[in-house]
């Protein structure tokens, strides 16, 4: 009776001391991947180079194979166990020249507006027709081909501003720039505008990926995004007065599709070395901005993962990749091709994070995983607190790791940063480096790069 | 033994309506105050004019005064019970023409660099005199009278970036602005150069109070802030080079003391008239910059709260002030006097809510008071939660209410919003309305606001 209660002492001390232990090692661990990432960190001076050197990064440009090469490059300085380049054709959109987009305001003086071509848009010029606002894709049938044919529709249903998640604001209106013109299209519409996905009022025209889905290239009608300050501008004129014409004069076009790259380092896995973690952003952009934001500091933060871990001296268990993917932006095909090739290959990934919110302070990460392993990431919530990102949500990931899902076995995450501003510059000439806060992208990465070392060290329940 | 368990079942199910009902209730009415906030605020515009139209606010200016005007008129505007102003005699330094300071850089070369003066500090020329760099002010005993007699003291320790709360890296550096002159010139240094409290590398100097303590008029010595860039230039000099020289000629001056108000609105309370909340900011600000973020936004976020409780038409049980402080940044003159009248006047406050920590996203609040209105405080965390604003610490609270501090009976709060950015802009030229995300501003007034409404509809323990 006395040896039982003693050994079930010492083995319940041993249990607490390990447990003790376990947590001190990963308090110090992810202290010290916080400590590299913010006095010694690379990734804003990467973001820097790819921002302001190479810019823009459109699928098909010379600027996203610039950035290929660089990231590649900056990858082989890193020391990892391998670097590559996957190849991936992708689709080969371009603007053309400055678009130009008028209206005759309310004292019938023509107002040029600020527009860009959504991506995906041909190119056309509409000459002065008649336009008609309405709220969404539903309204069409309300006003029916008679009022609409002939027009170009303005789409204005903007953002709602009372929602917190902003991106569930944007959820809630990027249906008229996705399906606007193939809507507008079937009532005889010439041409769509599209208010920007935008919370602000400024001059600034927020682009984004439009489809045609199956029309036939000769029924095709081009689409704009208008700033807000013009939406609300046009909307005035529409209202005050019945003879409102627009014109809409893009030159977009799409050529043939070009040869690109996913851009892949590895760590290999000391003891799963078949087991694979992906961490990643899309290294496209759109063309009006730099893509500091969307998706430069996402790809960024990926690399100081590796970066991180490597400094630390960590030596993770399982192979940790770092995918810079291709073509997020029209097309999804770097994310597609990765998924492809890790199926064909019978790769066993396990783990998907990925950063496309922008470079905000973190609040935390959201999980597509079983209940044992959400269970198991509530459990590090202490972990996190320190650093104020321990909001852990169910739900999306990222769009370029969206195809790596299976029934079970995998684990995708998403970062989620504040996404107050993010929409500020979404799509927009304004997402550029000088957007970026040093600090709050170097704490996105220290908090992925602990998120990544628990799940190695713990391992996928 | 069935009628007891049926009536304590009605109990039970009569008390969980009830709370569903007030849960529902608060759930409400919070929902409202975002929604007033976020679609249809004043912060915003009200900032707009306050940073724009009359800009830096130092105490004893004209700008403090247009501020004071404005502000009662637009607290005029809503309707209170009662709009006031409370007389207090404010100092009334003056910054002069603009700082001159260089350096002799390693080719030896002059090097003019960014520096303002400190709040409070003389105005003088000290000619090219010798320069010693530390890292604060510990050092200054190791080096002795010998070495630093005659010459410049340069406090060079940097805000640490790897804290996570950067108000923390603030304490462990501004004892260099603070006293740094103080504490130089009993060595014999002429003059001093603080390093900007400021986490990023620019060339804004910040500035900020300073304190000659009891020293004589005639034992003074200047000091100024320099920006982070110059400051690793000058650090970069004096480490390649023993005979660098600096000049500081800045012509500040202190002249008499000037009157001037806290602006007070009150909405009446319906049962507890003679309970005195406050929820406020100060209306001063630095000179070289238009305050918006310090503290613009917390001012035009607590005339919000009135005007949030009153569109809500919400009738607060106990009294309800927004306070504009006089003089945070150099004196306290103001809240010092509110807290005497009160005291005075035997008002009974019970809770006092500042924002002070610049007009970005809420992460939540701390709190000064007992456990009993802590708990309470705590309960109510998943009311914020749909806001993202649920991190409630205990801790400080704001300076102008500091003076309403007793032993017992009140609940001291401070709005805590994120602090990565918060000193790029702190006391710099570059704190102006462009700084200023519309949503982070509104959001944070919004959660002000329902806080207010809680302590209000509940009480305090």
């Amino acid at each position: 009776m006395i040896r039982l209660p003693i050994i079930a002492l010492l083995l319940c001390l041993q249990t607490t001391l390990l447990a003790q232990n376990t947590t001190s090692t990963d308090e110090q661990m992810i202290r010290n991947f916080y400590d590299l990432s913010l006095l010694d960190g690379q990734s804003y001076n990467w973001l820097d180079y790819l921002s302001n050197e190479i810019g823009g990064r459109l699928s098909g440009s010379k600027q996203a194979q610039m950035a290929v090469d660089y990231t590649k490059v900056e990858l082989d300085k890193l020391g990892l166990d391998k670097v590559w380049l996957q190849p991936v054709m992708v689709p080969h959109w371009i603007r053309g020249r400055q678009e130009v987009a008028w209206f005759n305001d309310s004292s019938g003086v023509r107002k040029n507006v600020n527009v860009c071509a959504l991506g995906g848009s041909i190119g056309a010029n509409t000459g002065e027709v008649g336009v008609i606002e309405v709220q969404g894709i539903d309204d069409l049938a309300r006003y029916g081909r008679k009022q609409i044919e002939g027009k170009i529709v303005f789409y204005n249903r903007p953002m709602q501003a009372n929602l917190i998640n902003t991106f569930q604001a944007y959820g809630g209106c990027v249906d008229q720039r996705h399906v606007g013109a193939i809507e507008a299209q079937k009532f005889g519409a010439v041409g769509v505008v599209v208010r920007s996905m935008n919370l602000r009022q400024d001059d600034y025209p927020h682009t984004g990926a439009m489809s045609y889905g199956e029309l036939a290239p000769e029924d095709r009608i081009p689409a704009v995004a208008i700033s807000t300050n013009d939406a609300d501008a046009l909307s005035t004129a529409i209202k005050s007065k019945t003879d409102v014409v627009f014109s809409i004069d893009i030159a977009c076009e799409t050529l043939p599709d070009v040869q690109s790259y996913n851009v892949i380092g590895e760590i290999t896995g000391t003891e799963f070395p078949d087991k694979y973690f992906v961490v990643g952003g899309h290294l496209d952009s759109w063309d009006t901005g730099d893509g500091a934001h969307d998706d430069g500091a996402g790809c960024m933060q990926s690399m100081e993962v590796l970066r991180l871990l490597k400094n630390a001296n960590y030596k993770p268990k399982h192979s940790i990749r770092v995918v810079l993917f291709m073509n997020e932006e029209n097309g999804l095909r770097g994310g597609t091709e990765y998924a492809k090739v890790a199926q064909d290959k019978g790769e066993n990934h396990v783990f998907a994070l990925e950063s496309d919110a922008g470079g905000f302070t973190p609040l935390g990460f959201s999980f597509d995983c079983d209940d044992a392993n959400f269970e198991q990431v509530l459990s590090w919530k202490p972990l996190f607190e320190p650093y104020l990102t321990q909001s852990f949500t169910r739900g999306g990931s990222g769009a370029d790791i969206g195809p790596l899902k299976k029934e079970s076995g995998i684990v995708l995450s998403g970062l989620r940063p504040d996404s107050q501003r993010y929409f500020d510059y979404h799509h927009s000439p304004n997402d550029t480096f000088d957007a970026i806060n040093k600090r709050e992208l170097e704490l996105g990465a220290a908090a992925m790069t602990s998120l990544v070392y628990l799940f190695d060290k713990y391992g996928i329940k």
